[in-house]
């Protein structure tokens, strides 16, 4: 039975503030420089849900997408476009907002909610120099 | 022996209508929304072809790609570009023209085709942001 | 008073074929080639709106996007998305569906929608190799 | 004597919140919706930066694009980058970080810095679906 | 009558040196920097074409894109494509290969080729973040 | 503990020739075509240079991107960029610059340069239709 992956791309704004409120200012400076001014600054974020499975010989799908569309607009984007990563995202409580731990805390909400798809990889893009992905290893 | 992979993308454009015939017109409708048009719609289609061998030292190529676009052009594009995916596609008869069987298609005509290469991932865009993958798996 | 133009993009596919029914077969096939396939063809469409005027000093807007994306909404995406150009679209009715008609033919119902903000200019990509702009010349 | 026009594009980050410190806090929620969010949000900034004049015989250039960057760099993306929009940025104090008011703020930084060459037209793109233009008229 | 423009754009890559022979090569380096290094460097050129003109009731069409596109082919393309600009084109010869001067080189072959269509603009993209724009004035 | 992949992506331009000096002028033009043209032609190359690690709960980082950077304009951007790719580069030397040797000869200079992080892959366009990937097989 053939496995086939697809993926659906969603996009939000957000603001964040690269910082570890267990050092102190300095080494976060260090650390982290311009990424950590404490008047925030913000991205664009495109994300690339991927979910995976045998196609359906009834719907030729391996999920109906309009089923993926909603379960990451509910679980991820509601929470999470115009808002700070920092103040408002409850799945980010307690981590540094780098784009690994985001992509890290995108996967824990989605794995669970897109079953009985699989959730195969998630590429976040953060600016369109740079992404990060994460397949559940 | 390293293990190179080499893609070539293609662009071509369709129409089909997301449809079973062996359901009800309501189930049809429930199941594929505005997809299932009968006046049709069409998309413009971008496709990755990836192959994959060790590198030759006479031509420092895994395989000349002027063999791989022919190839391309003459078991996938003349057969799709401007074409009815459900009216008028051999290798798509008999199947419902979702991406995921699009691709499934692609693959059964082009794997035997790129010998000596090795056919290694398929990836079709349908829109912008919306792909899906095969990797013979 | 300074004049800002603003843009807001849209996308949708569709169906269509280029064929004038005031030729015979044989003309539409020169004229048309594979575009004039009378199992129709079908595009991902990228169109861009650019309203123009000056700065409301309340708002710091020229016009409230939303109300524009309302607009396209409305006037355009619901009449065209997923649907055939030739058969259902009321305002192409009995032109030919090429990109310059449709181009004119938005323009028609876009310019009077979006007063009392001035439409500039459209742009509409038919593939990512070819648009049409008309700026109401 | 040919007039041609060179355009550099950078790129940058920034969080805002549309916000008018004049109007009350419903009448801000009810003009500028999710974006008025008192945490920020923020965006991957794209500035298309286009000047025009006559090709210098001597170099075959309108104007050395590496003294444009420079400029652009020191007046602009210094001042903007990883930076508040609403907080610390000085052509920016007094007005609503609105798109608009922001290429006109651009604009005004510049055009004078840009001289001799002839600041011809700033595209300055908010998210990949949306940007504003202005040309000084 | 609606004055319409149509865009064709074609890609096609070439080396080049930015370099003027009438110059030292300390002046040659401190002008054009590592623009000017005697062993070449190259680029993926992407240029737009385009025409204008009131549309055709017979075809919809300004101009067929099929003629455009096989004069841009004839013209420039075959002239320019894996080409040396410094040493190859015709339509270079004596003229530095500015981004500037090469886009007025392409007007003059251009402009009379695609007659009666009227050559409204070419943009010429050097790389993602620069490129050039000319209109005949 | 979760392995995550981060990608860093830069760009350079290069001129070459795909040439191998022990073959005839005349095997060289039938396995090259105009890619052999002996007055070069060049491309715009885009690296995406992904690295792989269990994030530092220190920083949410798996490697500071800041040192990456650093790491592959020192050990690659400043030996290509606006170079020839067959008389200038000193890890390309003795090899024919195709694409495929050319991701191969930046694995070599890249893996031990990016230690102690993990280089998982590198994708390597040498035009928007073409890539190849190598990840260390």
């Amino acid at each position: 039975m053939a496995v086939v992956q697809i993926t659906r791309i969603v996009r939000f704004n957000a603001a964040h503030r690269v910082y570890n409120p267990a050092l102190s200012d300095e080494e976060n400076q260090r650390l982290f420089g311009k990424c950590n001014n404490p008047n925030w600054h913000g991205h664009n974020y495109t994300l690339e849900v991927t979910v995976e499975g045998a196609v359906d010989p009834i719907t030729g799908f391996v999920v109906n997408l309009r089923d993926i569309k909603q379960v990451v607009e509910r679980e991820v984007v509601e929470h999470v476009d115009h808002k700070n990563l920092n103040l408002e995202v409850p799945f980010m409580a307690g981590t540094i907002p780098s784009t690994e731990n985001f992509v890290l805390g995108i996967w824990r909400v989605l794995a669970p909610a897109v079953a009985p798809a699989r959730l195969a990889r998630l590429k976040l893009w953060e600016t369109e120099n740079q992404y990060v992905e994460y397949d559940g290893r």
